[in-house]
């Protein structure tokens, strides 16, 4: 591993290591704020997301080191249409690693097939966002004590919410773990997750009631839940406010549940849940910039030894090729198709994992 | 005081402690350079100004810590319509003090309600910028060795400019100052603040001529006079250079006056004037940097401690909301509407000080 | 030379000392790595430039120092109005050095005349670019070992593309170089260009066909071939190709030639001819970075003795005036027209060169 891309690249003894670092760091701060004196972090933000980009920076200034980069794309040379593979050729001449946000998918891939340098994904469009799920895990090991035998429910817009199912496929590796899936029918959990669930003999039940799953939960994850997501007004009304977590909807609740929210929230959450010792929400955001410090320092194979500097390349297939309009292979100039075989034996794009079709 | 939200968070005894920090910043510049180290500044700035900005930021760094944030909405969170409140408690994991900038009165005080670190306002719309009263503080004590017995002229937009409105309130508390407010018609100083500083006793003239209140002036405030502020061109056309700054117009003024201005000026001062000894805008930009380092100094307690960590929060009064639509109580998520009551026991919103009013 | 506004402000001595520095940073990054302690680099892009700006902070934070500025003209005053002069002089409060970009002509110079501190064009608009030359000579130097004695193509926007003007005027100096002028009869080199290559006794040749020239050349200098610039779309498809720098053209190439690029590129170079060994567009950026570091010690005088602080004012000549529209002149605050004579007499604006004409 040279780079995190994809929350699956770390196998639960990488996650048991990066979160012991970061409780180290907890507990000694001083210990690692020299660690990266002289290093520099690019962090290319294709699109803007305010608490990922400062929760990167702050991390790499708690370590040592530097910070440079941009926030949104009109103030790079995307504007004058650089690839990707260029972007990050000419920006590891600035920087010892680069943290990067696009709104096409697979783009952090690209880079990572491009750079000598480690690049980390802060979210490619709707695809991953692994060092979210890297916060949500740091704070059910330290609310929780333990990664296995939890019922996790997960409510809201299950369907597009990719933080939901990275949560579930680093989850669903350890013992003991059961989902509780609350939607409403048209966000349920895609068809394809919950056959993963059902291979992997995981168990799962769906539940389209809050208040009716509350009581069985030890870790309730809340998303949003958007208007746009309807096929009707009436349908969003009648169904918006079971999907809103209230401090009435909590009085069922363990009393050492821990309420997560990938942040920012709009509604959908009450402000008044804030002061309940359950609400781990804002400690998530402070302990993903622990976790960012971890990831950083191992990257950069601080102290000790770099990670084996792998890049997946996939492999060609005459007569195959990606269709997903929002995938990075659309618009890089000159980027090769190239796929890779899922569990099932399908041909999946490389950098988007959508089904390959003939050309 | 745990936060600078309003220059009157300043008794006259704080303003003392900091122009002498300031000056002595000036004096021993090496005795600060390291005092920040390992501190962050957050700038999160919800609307554009390079000045402030990087005053913030220089005067970090010449503290010998790091900066990080946005410099305007669109690269942030807030264009996910996150609140305030939310956007402080998670910057608060990532920074140990924020100066914030915001277009709604009141965003900064909503800041320093939620977060336990210090916030700084940074201008919240048309209502407080502190920190610039304290560069034109210190501009003044620099060159004129003293607060009381001065004469202040106050030129141009008396009505809407509020760095006019914060340097009346932080001077009017110094024994033998006297206002000459020199401005047209339609921009006279607000029947609130003038009826202020009667109250108060301190003696103030008004004038339409700049040429004519010159001679007697210690100090000389300039401020921008906008086209839309007129009732007609033709009464704009008619008034402009009546209160343009030219060396014409300096001929009978004193020897030791200084002229002052918050910049950026538009064509308010004539760029001839620069090179006359009595223009001090320039060194007032350079006064606000070591203003701002005394600040940050004070608020984190470095070095000795830090002051007491009071934060106002009002009262609720039932039947009473507050109506001017730039406050912050109009869009953020379930804010309680609270009150303080003014001088003459009238509620004020807690937030913008508007008049409260029956719901 | 107290700033770097135009190539032509370094002499060949003065280009051998930069590149010496330059060599010596990347054989002793230690040594360097503390030298610009609780210095602060001003980056000040009023249109951006991810490439150019990112280069100039890893130069400074590789050097130990400090930066801070904006990335675009939207998130500055400039958008209230403020004058290139004024903001030069309240930055200057704010850090040590400034390196700008600007779209009007002879905006940088405008800061350095009104700067005490040094002044770097990071380009204005269509005019100069010098950092962009160093790049590109200190990459010529490494691959080549000499500046003499070169046969030099540059193929594509001949017309246009400033990099090319400014390359041309520095290696013009150097005895043995010649030229090779590769573009379609649209973008051919100005007339003035040539004619100065004429008088200075400088061999060039044009020629149409890159392939046809490609066996003399010692340097290929690829810029890119924008469709705009051509009279008609059949012309541009037509001629397109013939300017695009593939594998299969560099057959015939000298095996030690070596490709530049000032990048980014759209598609001007196919991207298999990346792992070209000739290909030397990514080291190019990489050098860009120890030549701004170079200058920046240079400019600040670090080690050593600061050059002679001097800012070039032409003369003021009634009559005359400049009438480039996309000259700063046009918008700036009472600035005063100015002029310097050219080798031939003429009167030739002060900020962007234009040939002044009677008012």
């Amino acid at each position: 591993m040279k780079d995190l891309i994809d929350i699956r690249d770390l196998s639960p003894e990488d996650l048991q290591k990066l979160t012991d670092t970061a409780l180290d760091i907890i507990a000694r701060p001083e210990a690692y704020s020299h660690l990266c004196q002289g290093k520099k972090l690019a962090t290319l933000f294709f699109e803007p997301s305010t608490r990922t980009r400062l929760s990167f920076e702050a991390a790499m200034y708690e370590l040592g080191g530097q910070v440079l980069g941009f926030s949104q794309a009109n103030s790079s040379s995307a504007a004058k249409g650089e690839s990707v593979a260029d972007t990050a050729r000419v920006v590891e001449c600035y920087a010892d690693i680069i943290a990067t946000r696009h709104p096409l998918e697979g783009a952090p891939l690209v880079a990572a097939i491009n750079a000598k340098i480690p690049i980390i994904n802060a979210g490619d469009g709707g695809h991953n966002h692994p060092t979210q799920t890297l916060a949500d895990l740091l704070t059910i090991r330290r609310r929780k004590g333990r990664f296995g035998h939890l019922t996790i429910g997960l409510c809201g817009d299950l369907k597009y919410g990719r933080t939901v199912h990275s949560l579930i496929g680093a989850m669903s590796r350890y013992e003991g773990v059961k989902f509780v899936l609350i939607s409403p029918e048209e966000l349920r959990l895609p068809e394809y997750v919950r056959r993963d669930l059902e291979q992997g003999g995981i168990p799962y039940e769906e539940n389209r009631d809050l208040e009716d799953a509350m009581p069985g939960l030890d870790v309730l994850y809340m998303t949003r839940v958007q208007r746009e997501r309807f096929a009707s007004m009436e349908e969003y009304e009648r169904l918006k406010d079971s999907y809103i977590l209230t401090v009435d909807k909590l009085k069922n609740a363990k009393p050492d549940m821990c309420i997560l929210h990938p942040l920012p929230r709009v509604n959908e959450i009450s402000v008044l849940v804030d002061s309940d010792p359950r609400a781990c929400y804002f400690e998530q955001a402070l302990n993903g910039k622990f976790m960012r410090m971890a990831l950083i320092l191992r990257l950069l194979g601080i102290p000790g030894e770099k990670p084996a500097q792998e890049v997946p390349t996939g492999e060609m297939v005459p007569g195959l090729r990606c269709w997903n309009h929002r995938c990075i292979c659309q618009v890089e100039q000159e980027l090769p198709q190239r796929f890779r075989r899922d569990r099932e034996g399908a041909y999946r794009c490389l950098y988007c994992e959508a089904l390959a079709e003939t050309e």
